[in-house]
């Protein structure tokens, strides 16, 4: 039986991926009036006059809303709320097995940007943390940045930030190996959307110089007409020779490639116009940029992709799940760039000097020391 | 300790009545590739081809949103969503518990009406129903009742419809015992909040006739200037003598008395003005309208409250876990009057005539048969 097919018939089997176990007791009349009515009634009172006490006395300390509209769904594209259920309820229980949090899948009925940045903020008393998931671009960018203003909870996207600290991971280690300078290093990403532009904007962040970024049109340049505006913003910030043309063309000479775009859009003869010991992520999911081996064939000194079948898997849930137990834990109001540089460096913290390898630049994510060593991290920078 | 000293302790130490937990495995590659990507995407995508598979590979079909606002949360009143949060972590737990559902806390931070209303259709795409509570009156008959129009999940606000079917069912096995007819009984109701408003409409549409209504300002008719709109389609439909006056006229001479309002506003005398063989369900809680000792020396034959720690216990517990279940089980797009009507029925007939005793008129809310012997009533109407 295929992946896909087992898939279908587990789903079907476990009816949800979730459940909601309680920890009180209501078996017997004092469990029943301690749990409930009218013991209830004392941390209510208590909460009402303090609103900080709710972390004291509920789960919302503890507890994150994984919150989509369905727009933009794996590959799919917009399927809508209901179908991006499962995906949302398997985000869940990587939540809980990663992390140990509760996470709730919350599947909206609306696509407009306003009234979901208002639902949001009408749910937040719930929550003690928002995780935007498989939002279109560049919706999503506004949703979030709205968010950050309104709330004093964090909220995070993971398809911009968690791909993002984990490509930057991948990118600390695989230096390591080619002995590369990070301000000298020419990087072309491909796909300027949610994730590509995060990514552009964590490398900057973290001090490399030369990124280009790409989309289906060409590279991203002041002069491009057919930018949104996340990609003008973007355009400003990035390409700093101003040069144009395609893909092909941005990636001469240039030594770290990543693809968050669409299936077999490299070739190896784009490979081999990189520098000497290029780096390539290529991303696309299910079918990468192009083929590890390929790439390899064409002279990439390390490869990476979504895979769980190649080496070096760039997989978010290296970042996600230590990201909010570190902001929840520490109780942060926000999530930080600054915390985003200190996930990725202890992500790639977790691969040893000793372990570190071509083949090995990012721990496999059943590593439970992961959440851990990426929640102090983000604690660090409260 | 008392009980309210070990809720405060209780509540620290659990930090959340509830927790989600994670029934699929992704401990390794394979299982991970089929809980999440990329094998998630196929349920995904047959539902994206047909919405109603949403039930087949989600928990959407065994989940249910507790909603409020936090205003009148139980006899606290409007203390906010997140002083509501225990109460509704709580109710969730019952849900678990008695009926295997799971329940959701979403604490909302808006009180307006279309806000509210709005907010919940957005969230409709997770959750298999509905359940309100803890929203004061009249905004509550309104909220429930734009859902329902709106919404082909069951909508259901249980401090209305939850109490009326435990009152009805209560009464239902009273009149067994004083062997009165219901056409004829004259029933009071004081409080015309959510609870009275629903309990009267039920004993309307079970059949009764002769109810009257009061409320602070005293006796609802039609000629009365300080209703508000919910309260005056009640006066139209209730007070067939086009009574008026306080509590103490309308109490003379009837059989039935149901307090769902403030503690110790009932007389001794009050109670003695009643016919012979009356009924006293005195529920404020947890100071009832008049204590239970009290009415029955002053003649009350049968006496219901709010409290576990007397006879006749009138508690919610007992009809919204059956009816959830009856109504996400029979996949209902609605849960109507009938439905109410039946799960009464099947909550009195729980007591069986052997058992059923002045002071044994419902079950107690631990025994296990009433979640399913609801559920089924409630099918049985779908």
């Amino acid at each position: 039986m295929s992946i896909y097919d087992k898939a279908l018939t587990m789903h079907e089997a476990w009816k949800g991926k979730l459940e909601v176990q309680a920890k009180a007791r209501v078996d017997n009349a004092e469990a029943l009036s301690i749990a409930y009515t009218p013991g209830v009634a004392e941390p209510c009172k208590v909460i009402s006059q303090n609103k900080e006490k709710v972390y004291t006395y509920t789960m919302k300390g503890n507890t994150v809303a994984i919150v989509s509209d369905g727009t933009a769904v794996l590959g799919l594209g917009n399927i809508g709320p209901e179908a991006a259920m499962p995906v949302m309820e398997g985000k869940a229980v990587l939540f809980k097995e990663f992390a140990d949090i509760n996470a709730i899948p919350i599947c909206l009925d609306t696509t407009d940007v306003d009234e979901i940045v208002k639902t949001v903020r009408y749910l937040s008393p719930t929550f003690g943390g928002i995780n935007l998931e498989d939002i279109s671009a560049p919706r999503c960018f506004e949703i979030e940045s709205k968010l950050k203003e309104q709330l004093s909870i964090p909220v995070f996207h993971d398809d911009q930030h968690g791909t993002a600290i984990v490509v930057l991971a991948g990118i600390i280690n695989a230096l390591k190996i080619v002995k590369k300078n990070k301000e000298k290093c020419k990087i072309v990403i491909n796909g300027a959307g949610s994730a590509g532009i995060a990514i552009a904007q964590l490398l900057l962040h973290e001090g490399f110089k030369h990124l280009v970024l790409c989309d289906k049109q060409g590279i991203l340049n002041q002069d491009a007409s057919w930018l949104n505006w996340a990609q003008k913003q973007m355009a400003s910030l990035t390409n700093p020779n101003h040069i144009s043309g395609t893909l092909k063309h941005a990636m001469v000479n240039s030594d770290i490639f990543i693809g968050v775009s669409a299936p077999n859009i490299v070739t190896e003869s784009m490979i081999q116009s990189m520098n000497q010991d290029s780096i390539v992520f290529a991303m696309a999911n299910p079918v990468p940029e192009i083929m590890p081996d390929l790439a390899k064939k064409a002279g990439a000194r390390i490869v990476g992709t979504g895979r769980s079948d190649f080496p070096n898997q760039v997989n978010n849930v290296l970042a996600f799940p230590g990201i909010f137990k570190g902001a929840l834990e520490g109780r942060a109001v926000t999530i930080t760039k600054d915390m985003m540089i200190a996930a990725a460096h202890a992500i790639a913290g977790v691969v040893d000097q000793k372990q570190l390898h071509e083949n090995m630049i990012l721990p496999k994510p059943f590593n439970p020391a992961i959440a851990h060593c990426v929640a102090n991290a983000v604690k660090s920078c409260i």
